[in-house]
This record gives structure tokens, sequence and C-alpha cells, in this order.
């Protein structure tokens, strides 16, 4: 098989080269690397000056400012790598914002040995990532541990972003009432890295949901959608994700069990696991808080995968609890996993 | 020895807890990082919401945004530990923009096994150096790695700060004639971690030289000096400095090594360890570029320890170099180390 990658990286391949200690030391082989490797395909010229921080345009408005480490294993796998998760990762937690993306810095903390064509694929999916969702890598920084001291690449990406909208959007602002819309099928992300890890074939292939999230997040506020909460499905998915709201909130919610679509071969995978699909990562996965009367309106602008799938409830003297309806007519309730269902996942 | 940061640690120490994998899987083991190590410590009304991301106030200036990880080995060393260093080194990534610090994210990436107590001090290293600069850390993430994936604790953090001056400092400001001051001795950082780590004991104790740079850079600004280019000696010490900002400015540079204040135990530990104090890692002292006109005024604004070590040369026909004339009145040449002298020292 020709490695499209290989043949394309700008440090010549013939000696197989690999990520050295001397990389991450901030003399010359730092500064080629900075050179060949980065500025080429992340270049813009904010990121241009290679001084100690881009130096930005005011954008007046209240910012957004988020950070997430990306650790994942494999490095690649059916549907993306950790470049194209470190950029949709970090862009979605600025649209959960509701912000707009400007800027992503990139920080790279390479384990020695690294071949250099791997990391120079990463690099390439983090900038088709980002020309995708327009936005601009404008600093970074790269470390080198010594081989057994670390994993290949970890990503840590953060983001700044704009917020346009006057909504002061979060989970202080759910409401007794409101409406929980799903943008699509969920568990995909978390059983494709897996598929990957452990060697696993499904029937069908099973590729990861990994996509930024701005766009759909961009079409609720442009219709004027009265959005009250965002959050996407990662680490914990969608059960993290309600059970943090509800608890941040002080708010009971319930779920219908029947209206969250989980692919047939997902729920297989997941049975094979021992996973429970609702716990399991997703990485292009969130959920909408918006008032009842919007629900239709807000999910028809989402697309035919989109749907309700429960609501908001008033506070009770008890605790807030994330109640599923199953598809049996009975009920069961949601809590945080304790541990970790599937380590690093993202 | 009473370890204070055990008896301190708000999980309790009875089972001597370490980092679990589940302790990065987003669920219940997560938040109670969160809730009980996390929040307390950095604890302020942005990071409070523990959304996807910080919702920030328009500062209304030109921002500065940028980002560094820290791999430091061992993570506790004389003068520092690796959460001193993730503040002030990004803050004074901030302060070489001319910019005043405001926001951190923290990405924290832990090994499985790490003791919760080196944590706890780390976090708490980490709120003494932001409250010390007034510098808020207001989003934050948190991963676990596989024993033998990872080294204790890497942090990565990335800082937002504002532009409050007109001048637009960096290496494009750079002017022939420009003078080149710095703000103490060198070499200090580079030898504490390397003394930490390989056991050495010198005669006298060396501490690291780790502080915040953000206090003397407002004090030529708010004296109106008119600061041409700024950057701090960290990997590579003054060596890559001035050879990475002779390069972008396209300009040859001199330095009078007699100038350059090093003390007598770090040029003795340099000498047993074969290193050039030039290139060795610092992590509070900077260089300031400014008109020569300027030189003596702003010299006294940096303080007793600062020194004017050289200045800027026309362009010549050939490529900028960085000539430094020794104290036996040869010359040598700067030039970037190509690997690196001492790894994992930031």
């Amino acid at each position: 098989m020709i490695d499209e990658f290989a043949l394309q990286c700008p440090i010549p391949l013939a000696d197989n080269p690999t990520v050295q200690m001397g990389h991450g030391g901030g003399g010359r082989m730092t500064r080629d690397l900075v050179e060949k490797i980065f500025l080429p395909v992340f270049g813009n010229e904010l990121l241009a000056p290679l001084h100690d921080g881009a130096i930005l345009p005011a954008p007046g408005g209240r910012l957004a400012f988020t950070t997430d480490s990306f650790v994942v294993r494999p490095l690649f796998f059916r549907g993306g790598d950790v470049g194209t998760l470190a950029v949709n990762g970090t862009v979605n937690d600025l649209a959960m914002c509701g912000a707009r993306p400007l800027y992503l810095s990139a920080g790279f903390l390479l384990e020695e040995g690294l071949p250099i064509k791997d990391l120079w694929r990463v690099v390439r999916s983090m900038a088709g990532a980002a020309a995708a969702v327009g936005v601009r890598i404008v600093t970074g920084d790269t470390k080198v541990v010594e081989k057994g001291h670390g994993d290949g690449v970890f990503i840590n990406t953060s983001g700044v972003g704009v917020i346009e909208t006057p909504l002061t959007i979060g989970p202080g602002s759910v409401r007794p009432g409101d409406a929980i819309l799903l943008n699509g099928d969920i568990g995909r992300h978390g059983i494709a890295v897996m598929a990957e890890r452990e060697g696993l074939t499904f029937e069908s292939e099973i590729s990861s949901d990994c996509a930024p999230l701005y766009a759909p997040v961009k079409t609720l506020l442009d219709a004027g959608v009265e959005v009250h909460c965002l959050r996407d499905l990662t680490r914990g998915g969608l059960t993290s994700a309600l059970v943090e709201i509800s608890e941040s909130a002080r708010l009971p919610m319930r779920v219908d069990e029947g209206s969250v679509a989980v692919r047939e071969e997902v729920r297989g995978a997941c049975e094979i696991l021992g996973l429970e699909p609702f716990s399991v990562a997703n990485e292009g996965r969130f959920v909408a808080f918006v008032p009842a009367r919007e629900a239709e309106r807000a999910r028809g602008l989402l697309g035919p995968e989109a749907a309700v799938i429960g609501g908001v409830e008033s506070a009770g003297p008890g605790p807030p609890l994330v109640r599923v309806r199953t598809e049996l007519g009975t009920s069961r309730l949601l809590d945080l996993p304790s541990g970790e269902q599937l380590p690093r996942i993202c």
C-alpha cells in the first residue's frame, strides 16, 4: 500500500525519520520541525511571526475560552484520528458556549521515536478540520518526552471564540418545561475507537461520528431559537451530559429511551463489550435545551436525524434525577459511571 | 518529615490514594477530582459553571493568545515545581507580547498511579502563582493515561491577555541601533532542575529563577519606554532567544559576554555538566529591545540586576549573525544548538 502521507511529508523519509528528544529542545531541530511540518500546513499570518504568543484583533463581544487534551489510542481510527478529534473537540466546546470558533492553539506532546510521517499525517488532519470550520491555529508549542514516557502524540488544543448571540447559553439557563433535543444516533465514536484498538470486526463497519458542531448551532441561533443550553456528548456520553446539566441546573429530567437513536451494529457491539450505549463517547453529537414551544421548529432546523428525546421537569423535594422511560415501559435512573467505561477514547 | 500537602489534601489519604484511569473517564470519579481538588483551589466565578468553556467579558483591545505544555522532570525542584512553571511560563509568554495576562486554561494529563497528594500540591502551586500575578484559571480538562504511557503530570496551560499598549511588540519591530537588555543572571533554572534530577549537590544550592515577568514589562510600558521586542529565555536560553529574533528581524546583533551575569555556582555546574550557560533554560529572565536612547532609563526601571548586554546592528550582505565578544577579547558566533542540551527542563 502506498502511504500518501509518507510520500508528501516534507522531511525526507529515506532514513525513516522519527521524533528525537532534540525536536523538543528549542534549538535547530525544533525550528526545523516548526518550519517544515507545522508552518506550511497551519500557515496563516497570525501564526507566522512565531512569537511567544499570537496577537489577535479585538473580536468585540463576549469571549468563550476552552481547553482539551486528546490522548486517543490508537492515533488513527475509522472516521478520524487524533488530529481531527483535537480540532473538532475544541471547536465543539466553543460551539456549546454559543460561540463562533475563531482561534486555536496546538500543544504537541510527542514521544521520542514517533515516525515523522505519523506526525505529518496528524498535522494535515488538523489543518483540514480547521479549514472546514473556518478556525485558525495561531499559536503552538512542541515538547518531546523520552520513549516510554508518552504514547505517540498527545495534543492539547485550546480555543477562543466570540459570542455573537445575546443569549446566555449554559446549564444555568435551563428551565422546567424545556425540551431536550439530540442531533443524531449515539455511540459510534467510542465503538469505532474500541474496535480499532481491540482488532474487533463487526458485520458492518462502524465509523466515528467525529464532526464539527458549530454549523448546526449557528443554524439554531440564526433562526432565533431561544437556546437555553448546549452540551456535546463526549466522555461519559449522553449519560454524563444529562446528569451533569441536571445537577448544575438542579432540575430533574425525563428521557424517552425509544427516541434515542442507536444503530443496530452499535447496539450489538455494546452488548458484546458489555457497554451501555448511553454512556459511550461521541464526537459529533450534542443535546440542545430549548423551550417546549420551540422544540418542533428546532428539530426541523437540526435535520432529519434530530429528535426530541425528553424534557426538563420542575424541581421536587429530593435531589434532581434523570429518569429514563425504557421501551418496555419500565423506568430507570441515569447516574454518572463511577470510573471509566472506555479509556483513551478522546 | 510532615508532608503538609498530604495533610491538607481534601481527598482522605488513609488509603494513600492515587490517580486511577477512572479519574479521566468523565464520570463520578472525574467529577470528584474536579470538585475536591480543582474547584476549591482555582475557584472563581468564571470557572465555577463547569460548562464546556468559560464565558469571558469582552476585554476591549487586541488579544494575545499563547499555549505551552510542561513536562519537567522531576515534578518538584528547588525554587519551583511543574505547577509554578505552568502558570509563570504562560503568563510570561503573554507578557512578552506586551499583554496583561487575564485568563489561563489548565489541561492536566495524569499518569495512572500518580499520588493524589502530588496532584494536590501541584494544583496549590498553580493557584498561588496565578494569584501572585492576578490571572484566573477559567477552564480546564483532565485526561488520564495508563501507567507507563505518561510521566506523573504533564500540564498544558494556554493564556489569553489583553494588549493595552499601542506598541506592536515583536521581532518585526526590532531596529538597527536598538539596545538589548537582560533582567538578571542566567542559567539557574536549568541547573536547578538538572541537579534535582541527577542528585547532584553543589557547594551553594542553586534555585530556579522561576518568576512571573508581567510586572517588569508593565513597569517599562507604564513609563512610556518604546519597547520594540521582548522574549523570555526558556528552552535554548539566551542563545535561542537572540538567534531566533535575529533571524526573524533579519538583523545582526552583538553581545558583550562580560555584561551577561552568570553566578559562580552556575558557571561551575555548567563546567561539570559540559553545558554552555548561554544555552541553559531560565524561567524568569527576558531580553528587551529598546532604542539606544532609552537603554539607560529602561535598565534603571528593571532594577539593579538588569544590564545592557549588547545591541542590534545594521543588516549586512550575508545572513544575520549574533556575535559575542568574549571576556578574552576574542569573538564567537551564537547558533541554535542542534538538539537538546537538557531535556525535560520545562
